[in-house]
């Protein structure tokens, strides 16, 4: 198809618009991807984007939209298949595939293998064992997944139904699933690429029930794939997104697997059945994982948020609808609803990713106590990773969203690079602990931990519960003024300062604390009853977090810094975004530290107002944040502007169009279809 | 494949436990149908359904999820040749289509000639237009579309950029695309199917600006359906969803048409280039097909929303995940943050729904009314359409979003019957007025009518306007207590008594609208500076409407009718999530109306207690939204429960696993890439 090439060109041309919003930069762009991301974050993806751009016969996606599930399994087996000569090779290193996926941003049916396999086995082997099946796993020569959720269950982790008994005859362990249910379902890299499963299983030895722990289970021949003898495996079929993972069902009818296979770091059973823990393990040890899981997800949502905010930024800027006549029509991006929509998203990822430093270095501390342990910091860190997941998902998910919804019927292309992208993102707010579910467990701390303080328990120091100490006024004897500093000031006077923002969200928290541990300990509601407010409380908990971090992260810039004053207005926005997101929560503080509705209004409007601000400096910001035209995948977000023409490319790539390919699949529908029915016989129509 | 066929069966088993549901309905659940859908309603669904069941070869969509795009329309293209069969033998009606394709629940490619094309004909064309293009259209004998959009012109209609240019000469328009922009593009239908387009364009005639009208325009041959001279026109490619509809690009190169082909209602070009408008025409009229479009959908998400709640309620009911030790595990529908999230979603798809059948009754009244040339109705309606299409469309497409994470990772699968299904609904929130931009125009009429009671302007009669005047106490004097009936009342009180509830509703859009009104009058703010608060007073508003709307059709029935308890618990339940939505809202009320703390928290817990009463009806209140299976295409949300294994009957007929097929793909990935990948050599590995 040919599009016509005697068209006039747009005034101002979109890449020109953009051109401008660079100009107006107040701040070294290229400084502020080095404080936002780090030195090493930007060494990695300049090495990735070396390895992409090379060979982009096998690493170019621009296609990936108009593949079916099948094509785009091949051309992601085809990547992988690469990735692993170039490793092998010594051409990159582990660190580096999950950098290179990041860009090409789309999950290779290997990275359960990467991501929960190989962990496991690094952390619940033996020496031996990691011989056996550490080694290979590391090499590649065996593909492994994480085969935990049920059919049946997957919160409940304890009602598992799948079984691995003892059978000392044989010194053997016989893997069962009992029933439908205990089908073995969602385990990623399993539907189609694992040779190997590592199977949570209750284990039974001589009749009793043991406990839910890890057994190895080969489930393909390793020289044609076929499924082994007991064993059913496939794929669980098409998902919203994430369709290149295999995320595979498996049922073991009766397989036995020797008794080496199950994984003895936590438990060990021998040759006669005599079951042993190590005595130097500590219970809360295991959180360890699925702490480190959910750090990790909490610290990768900024950058994933990234990525959506670039798009959203760099497209409105450059959409003009309306405006005043005679001029050129308005950039959308200067409407303040417009404005309302994504600049709160822009500074929440700055925010996001700047809390990130900070939390995965606290995270970094815990983890290297517990090596020696001692687990002090452990169930903070805990409460604050399950909380900062939740959020940071599903601030992330549903920034994404509102990213596409500002971007107008456009954004509903695929080519606007939101969609595949969202529904991807999606599973974040459902694994590794449904939000819902997770808040519980924050806000159960927050309240167990207030309640001690208030009884003089032994409570642990950290920033939860020294703001905690703070408020409740343990250590010192504070005036009223010194505890509610925000009492008496003016809306402008709170929103410029950095710390009674920052007291502020923090009584928040306090303050709902409060509430429901009087209703728990006070009342005797239980925590189920508690169900409700405790989303509120894991929300505003993280929104102090997130807030406290990001700050701290800004306070290591020199006082002179160029960056500082935009990242404060982002501070601010972020902030006021949360403080005035339900206003309730603001009316509601104890009367002694109550607001007046001036300055809850006032909040309101400081907030609406501190956008413009930030608006002149988008383009600049979302730059920062190095985002490169690989990852975004995206007519509406490309780099150079080119907003239009490159839509239209990729609208003539469509196979309905292309040639070679359209002319053929239109003729076949009108032949078919379309035809007989516009020259149909209408002699015999009968009237209605 | 086969799966195991000896597993131990589920004890409750899930098809058992809906059974149990069912039997504690506590009031007539096919009433419930009748009262809530319509009986006419439920004869069209019956009819469709004997319709598709008659022809599952045709009909059966339950592997739509394995197909690529072009399979999809492959099958559509085949379903709608059938449908037209069946037209022309006079076995259905053009109504029947609507509903069958409703079942379907997908698009046809041809439902913009049927949905826009066609009703622009009736509206636009004079009688002997009305033979050269309705009657043709009426029959399937042309296919057409309406292009409006541009890809560079969306919300902002008078930016259109494609122009008609009378040539006397020839007696012809001259329709051109002058640059890329201008390129018509998201036209549904005219991706691969339309013969004709009807094309708004810019009308110049002897160098003068006419306005923008609609002209049609042949576009493809109508022997082989090749593009004519001059015409680019293709598929945009790739959508989030809806991609069984062909939305496509079309670029006029200086294409001629006759002078006739303009549609000639609102304007007319005689042969020497005279210009006339009929003087009978009202400039409002137009609103007419804005304002029937958004009544459409407003009146359509309620019916959508069903789909999404059925699934979710009858899966949380039947979905075991914890609970207590020696008991079968609790359905998670027994968990408060469960209810918390999908049992108002039930009440508002209740109260959508209820709210239609008053909404359309108003609408009709209105469009009657028009047509004896009484526009005096049309000023709400178009306000209150705004809102409500706005307030519908956010509220469904966040509702099944909802229903969808509330399943868990199963919610993910397509199998869930939610993906596609919100993929396919998503751009309501976008087209026929993105619902950010209408909500300006719904809180402009508000707040102007306000300002026109208070200066006792001529104001008119309606719905709103009424409540105004009763809370501005313009008629009589009311006393406070009259007027503030919430004050001195408890929670308990408030939350009980219908009245109570809707006066609250209706003063806080009083309340909001009055702010927003002394900014704008008082103050000199400019509307655009309102958009913020403009988006919440369009919310407050289309709240009220909903209530008041739902009550009134509650009202309908007899009082003592066993329908009526449960409806007006659903009412509760909507009213008191609306009011707690933003306890901001309720706090900033003016001193002289306020609100207590108490009473505010009062109906939190009161919003939080009334889910549980509904919880018990749940299943029977999904069963009378009377969506079958046919439409839920869902193993989640299936009538008789058996969840797990039509889940893992689909899953064995994803292509990678069916046999016949999934043999081979396997086979070759790991042919191609898994094997090399295992067995490759690693003797050359460099340490890294
Ligand atoms: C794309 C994807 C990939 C995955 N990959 C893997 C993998 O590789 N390996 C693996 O083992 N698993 C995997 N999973 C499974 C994932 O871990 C589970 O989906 C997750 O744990 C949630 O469990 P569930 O789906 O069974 O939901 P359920 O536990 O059934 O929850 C259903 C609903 O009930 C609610 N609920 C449950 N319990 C309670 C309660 N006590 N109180 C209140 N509400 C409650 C939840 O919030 C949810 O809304 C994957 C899932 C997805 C979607
Ligand atoms: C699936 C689909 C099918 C469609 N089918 C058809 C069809 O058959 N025929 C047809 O003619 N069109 C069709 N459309 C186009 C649709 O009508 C437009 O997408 C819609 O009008 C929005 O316009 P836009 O996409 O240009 O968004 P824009 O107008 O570019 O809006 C972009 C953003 O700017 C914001 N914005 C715009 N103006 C203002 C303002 N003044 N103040 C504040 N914010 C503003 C919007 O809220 C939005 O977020 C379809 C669209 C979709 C997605």
């Amino acid at each position: 198809m040919k599009f016509p090439t005697n068209l006039a060109e747009m005034k101002p041309h979109t890449s020109t618009t953009l051109q401008k919003e660079r100009e107006k930069a107040s701040f070294p762009v290229q400084e502020m991807d080095k404080f936002i991301n780090g030195e090493k974050s930007i060494a990695l993806r300049e090495k990735a984007l070396r390895v992409i751009r090379a060979e982009p016969e096998i690493f170019d996606t621009k296609d990936i939209y108009f593949m079916s599930r099948n094509e785009k399994l091949d051309r992601i087996y085809q990547q992988e298949k690469r990735i692993q000569e170039l490793l092998r090779d010594g051409k990159i290193d582990a660190t580096d595939i999950g950098q290179i996926f990041g860009i090409l941003d789309w999950s290779s049916p290997f990275d359960l293998s990467r991501g929960m396999f190989i962990p496991t086995l690094m952390q619940q082997c033996t020496d031996e064992q990691k011989k056996a099946f550490l080694e290979p796993a590391l090499k590649y020569q065996i593909i492994g997944c994480y085969a935990q959720t049920e059919m049946g269950h997957g919160s409940n982790i304890r009602g598992l139904e799948t079984t691995a008994t003892f059978i000392e005859e044989t010194d053997e362990f016989e893997v069962n699933s009992p029933t439908l249910t205990s089908t073995k379902w969602w385990i990623g890299s399993l539907g189609i690429s694992s040779t190997h499963a590592c199977v949570m299983a209750q284990i039974y030895v001589k009749g009793k029930h043991v406990g839910l722990f890890p057994v190895v289970v080969p489930i393909r021949s390793m020289e044609n794939h076929k499924p082994l003898p007991g064993v059913t495996v496939g794929d669980i079929g098409p998902k919203m997104g994430f369709n290149t993972m295999d995320n595979g069902f498996l049922n073991l009818n009766k397989v036995r697997v020797p008794r080496f296979n199950l994984l003895q770091k936590y438990v060990s059973v021998s040759r006669t059945g005599e079951v042993t823990r190590p005595a130097n393990i500590n219970s809360r040890a295991s959180y360890g994982t699925m702490v480190f899981v959910r750090a990790n997800i909490a610290s990768n949502m900024g950058r994933q948020l990234a990525k959506g905010i670039t798009i959203a930024v760099r497209y409105t800027s450059v959409r003009r609808q309306f405006g005043e006549p005679g001029k050129p029509e308005s950039p959308v991006l200067d409407y303040g609803i417009v404005q309302y929509r994504i600049i709160p998203i822009l500074a929440k990822t700055y925010a996001m990713i700047g809390m990130s430093h900070e939390f995965y270095a606290q995270y970094e501390k815990t983890a290297a106590l517990i090596e020696k342990g001692d687990f002090s910091m452990l169930k903070e860190m805990h409460a604050v990773s399950c909380g900062l997941k939740r959020w940071t998902s599903d601030t992330c998910i549903y920034g994404v969203d509102t990213c596409r919804h500002v971007c107008g019927g456009h954004g509903f292309s695929q080519f606007s690079g939101l969609n595949e992208f969202f529904a991807g993102l999606y599973p974040n707010i459902i694994w590794e602990g449904d939000n819902f579910v997770l808040a519980k467990q924050t806000a159960s701390y927050l309240v167990k931990s207030a309640y001690g303080l208030r009884t003089k328990e032994q409570v642990e120091v950290n920033d939860t519960t020294n703001m905690f100490r703070h408020f409740m006024n343990l250590d010192s004897k504070l005036s009223p003024a010194e505890l509610y500093t925000w009492s008496g000031k003016s809306a402008h006077e709170i929103a410029s300062s950095e710390k009674l923002l920052l007291d502020l969200l923090g009584y928040r928290v306090i303050s709902m604390v409060h509430d429901l541990a009087v209703k728990i300990y006070g009342k005797g509601q239980s925590w189920e009853e508690s169900s409700v407010p405790s989303q509120g409380i894991a929300t505003v908990h993280s929104e102090y977090t997130v807030c406290l971090y990001f700050s701290r992260h800004i306070n290591k810039l020199p006082q002179g810094s160029p960056l500082r004053p935009i990242l404060q207005s982002l501070f601010k926005i972020t902030a006021l975004s949360f403080l005035t997101r339900n206003t309730g929560e603001l009316y509601g503080l104890p009367s002694k530290a109550s607001m007046t509705r001036e300055q809850i209004n006032g909040l309101v409007s400081e907030y609406i107002e501190s956008m413009k601000e930030v608006r002149e400096q988008a383009v600049p910001l979302v730059d920062a944040l190095g985002v490169p035209d690989e990852k975004l995948n995206s007519s509406l977000g490309k780099y150079d502007g080119n907003v239009y023409e490159d839509y239209m490319e990729r609208a003539l790539n469509e196979p309905l169009n292309r040639d070679g390919t359209g002319e053929e699949i239109r003729k076949r529908f009108f032949d078919k279809y379309i035809g007989p029915t516009i020259h149909a016989d209408h002699s015999k129509v009968s009237k209605l």
